[in-house]
């Protein structure tokens, strides 16, 4: 077992889901809500970590939908009432990682979590929050080491917090939850967790300890993804994936940039994330590649391959059988203008290393298309 | 201004340290005690301080001795109980910083340093300690972003207190203040976070971001060490090596190996740290090579030099002026025997890459006479 310790407490090995009970102690936890969805209570997970639990006998919440909702909150929260909950234990994808972590801040500050839009500077007022212990069980959002909380609203917008009080006080990263995550999931996934590193070594924030990650990040990742989504099976490539993601997640610190950018406004519309981005950061990096000629160099040195990046990157997303159009997802041309106003707005163009206006993502989107 | 947020929340840049009231303001602290030493008071750099704090007025101990004592915290601990102080600001180098966190330490705690210390169990009791903010004025320990605390005991043993509980709320690390620095010591102190790097890239144990870090450290020092320690006013050459050594304190909880298992019993003849270092390590690296091909291969890509890595070091430590064997430093061949011995006990043995007794202990002693 391999205790690390960054932001959080990570323990990261096979198995190591099997420490379950004895971290829930060291939380001092009595009475956590273990919060999942269907896919992984149907996968047998949820049985592996309940029985991992023991003698501990979290409250379960199973019914985490795809983009997490208010709904999905409002549900849990009752649950933590009624039962007398004392922390959060998350199992599953990006959705039960960022529903945990709202669940850990309003048991722990009260009001509704639209009070906490990083947008109206409400996740400022963010203090620590409920106990939690993540477990994921893809490698790929990172969000089990993040700082950030997505939620629909009962309105339908979305809403974001963000606060690194919300980051989980404990890890638990078992490479073998993964085994069983099917081909094009690992990709996608798998392709999300290689733009963090890309994304965030390319932003101009200066946190050298996380570009040293990040480069690691790009250089496991881009050794392991194939491997991993032709041969699921393979524990080596499934260990190397996890500890790309975790690494991602870390360096996640420094601000990602354009096809994160973009991917919001799209992921509206519930296309895959990791898919969006694998169609999207080919093209970013070429449009990069004149005010970031060295730290790309660098990234071409981690990834092994003598291509440029953005080519390497275009024929991996093709050989892993992700689309590698707009149109091949159902995107329309005529919704493309108002996503490039949004993604000029958003936070991430910031840290991208060239500015990009609503004009150049006109026109990024519509060569991704 | 860079705010880095891994172990602790880091402001690094040049005149970080302008920060001070506002994070004294961001902890909460009313009553903040200043420990500094005499040369650090003579500098100027405790002046600069407390104009930055203003308007919050810490008391100040400038009494730290180069070896912490025992004597030095109760002083400590009386002016703290004296003037009912909240937190802990510690500035200057290794010695400052650990006597700060013996006092965060035992004004939270209550007890006697030695009730902590690891060798007997009592450091794993250690919980959350008293606020402190770590200001280093050297680029080197790393101790600013440690978990440990040495200090010589009444009786004049040497007692080490380790919990990542003791690690510094926040870190203003400000280059400005190494400035000044003189070219032994820079040198010396540089030597120190160099092997940090290295020693921590070849400990076994499994910590992918660790690594990657330690790399980062090795590559960072490895170009700006000579500049440093021959114009000492170089900005650029100065905030790379405090980079280094903040990343190689970051890279330390993977454990250290032989040079600093033989560097601790050393130190109690008080010998600079460093400097025994700069010796010692060179001959480690070509008893660890059989043991760690592959990553002494990626240190030297680090370095970016052509030369065997223990060449490179050795030439490194001449061209910098500093002692390149023991005899020069004034060690006695007597005494070489139960530097083995203890060096064979010290828990860094463990985190060597290849197992080392008493008996090669002895050997690499001799060889670095």
């Amino acid at each position: 077992m391999s205790l690390i310790q960054y932001l959080s407490r990570i323990q990261f090995d096979f198995d190591a889901i099997d420490l379950l009970a004895d971290e829930i102690s060291a939380l001092g936890l009595r009475r956590p809500l273990l919060v999942t969805d269907r896919g992984i209570e149907a996968s047998g997970i949820l049985g592996r970590a309940l029985h991992a639990a023991h003698p501990h006998k979290p409250m379960v919440f199973s019914g985490t939908t795809e983009n997490p909702t208010e709904a999905n909150l409002d549900a849990c929260l009752a649950l933590w009432a009624e039962h007398g909950c004392d922390g959060v234990i998350a199992l599953g994808g990006g959705s039960a990682l960022d529903l945990s972590k709202a669940v850990a801040l309003l048991t722990s500050h009260g009001g509704r979590f639209a009070d906490y839009d990083v947008k109206t500077g409400g996740s400022a007022r963010i203090g620590k929050v409920s106990p939690q212990i993540a477990i994921p069980t893809a490698a790929g959002t990172g969000a089990e080491i993040g700082r950030a909380s997505v939620m629909s609203l009962h309105d339908g917008r979305k809403c974001v917090a963000v606060s690194l009080k919300m980051v989980a006080d404990t890890i638990i990263a078992d490479p073998g939850l993964t085994l069983s995550l099917p081909p094009r999931l690992t990709a996608a996934t798998g392709i999300d967790a290689l733009s963090h590193g890309i994304e965030s070594f390319l932003s101009p924030s200066y946190n050298p300890p996380a570009d040293a990650i990040a480069l690691d990040a790009v250089a496991r990742t881009a050794r392991s993804l194939r491997r991993a989504t032709e041969v699921g099976s393979d524990r080596e490539a499934r260990r190397e994936m996890m500890m790309g993601a975790l690494e991602g997640g870390m360096a996640l610190q420094k601000g990602l940039g354009a096809a994160h950018a973009m991917a919001t406004p799209l992921g509206e519309a519930h296309y895959h994330h990791g898919t969006l981005i694998g169609i999207l950061l080919p093209h970013v990096v070429a449009w990069n590649r004149p005010f970031s000629e060295d730290r790309i160099a660098r990234l071409e040195q981690a990834t092994g391959d003598g291509r440029p990046l953005e080519r390497w990157l275009s024929d991996l997303v093709g050989d892993l059988g992700l689309p590698q159009t707009l149109s091949a997802l159902g995107v329309h041309s005529a919704d493309l203008p108002s996503i490039a106003v949004k993604a000029a707005k958003d936070h991430l163009t910031l840290t991208n290393p060239r500015p990009t206006g609503a004009d150049d993502y006109g026109t990024l989107l519509l060569e991704a298309m």
